[in-house]
């Protein structure tokens, strides 16, 4: 009977308009085509999904062939970034935060997220994407997909423990909800709270879902 | 230069249209008059949040005094729990998890909060109002000092530890990251994953965050 009259957000695609003029210099000819490529691209993966996306479909809908699409943006991964405008590469980050090892892995992934959240030009982007995956199934798809992919798997791979996809996830649930209570409702105290505070406590969270004991008797 | 085109959604209003003609047997003036406090509610809440509304006003914009709005949803509280469909009233619900003592809080927390997840009917009003605060900042100050005023106070008063209300904020980081990650963009294996493994694995998270150490040297 009741029906909510909160409308769907639409799903990310930032405009590239205005972005064009901005690149002097290049012949003309270049900076449309990355235009139309990008544009095709945000139609495909809100339509078909990250996984089933091809670069040769969206190549197609963009009027050129897949090589142009590999020289503009390299892999699919990267094209995702850039249409989706995501200030963050996983596959450069996670290498980085991984290669000392797991000790401290905790504080260091906790450390780089707050970084990139405190940081006002990722953090507009970020909230669009968080607003976008509330608000619509297609880009919760999407960025599933896409997280799954780039972020859990390699994850997963490099902690090397039992339950380690279930870890990642829940490595994911206390960013994603600490990302939540502090820059989107912004909830004091901990909106405010110095980064070392909240780095001292919750980094140990994290550490304990990559690599502590998580089917302990709960609840002590 | 970059103006994302996703449209902000709209504040939580959920349509009462079609309720009115549910409760039979009642005088009609007696649904109506519920039904304009209610719009009035919402109207107010989302122009004065929830801390400067008040019901004088509230009763006000629906042409009724303050004792109809009483006698009809009990207090401030009450009243923003109908008026944006909350299925869980905190006045109840945290005494009786707080009642057996702090020990194995974290598990009765995290129990219960799935228990109202995982049930259809409390699933769908708690996915709208997660779209609402994402993407609507009245949205988010009208919820931020509902859950200050009516859960965090009250949280902070029960742990009575040092930083409580800070400890408060980062249970419900952990919850609310859970939430999004189980039910609202549904990443595997967490949106499957049994509930009693949800809660081993996230329920000495909460404990420690309600009562452990949360200034210790973080990482290792």
């Amino acid at each position: 009977m009741t029906q909510p009259v909160t409308q769907p957000v639409q799903p990310v695609q930032p405009a590239r308009v205005g972005r064009v003029g901005r690149q002097r210099g290049r012949p003309p000819g270049r900076s449309n085509t990355r235009q139309a490529v990008l544009d095709a691209a945000r139609q495909v993966f809100a339509e078909h999904g990250y996984q089933q996306a091809s670069l040769r479909a969206i190549a197609a809908g963009a009027g050129v062939d897949a090589g142009m699409v590999r020289h503009f943006f390299g892999d699919k991964a990267g094209l995702f970034r850039a249409a989706m405008e995501l200030p963050v590469d996983p596959a450069q980050v996670l290498p980085a935060l991984l290669a000392p090892g797991v000790d401290g892995l905790g504080e260091r992934v906790v450390r780089f997220f707050l970084s990139v959240w405190e940081e006002p030009a990722s953090r507009g982007p970020f909230l669009t994407l968080i607003r976008s995956v509330s608000g619509h199934e297609e880009s919760a798809a999407m960025f599933r997909e896409f997280v799954t992919d780039q972020v859990l798997v390699r994850l997963a791979a490099a902690i090397d423990r039992p339950n380690a996809r279930f870890r990642a996830t829940l490595v994911g649930s206390q960013l994603v909800g600490m990302a939540m209570v502090r820059y989107v409702v912004r909830v004091e105290p901990l909106a405010s709270a110095p980064v070392d505070q909240v780095v001292a406590a919750v980094a140990p969270t994290v550490q304990r879902y990559l690599t502590g004991d998580i089917d302990e008797a709960a609840g002590r």
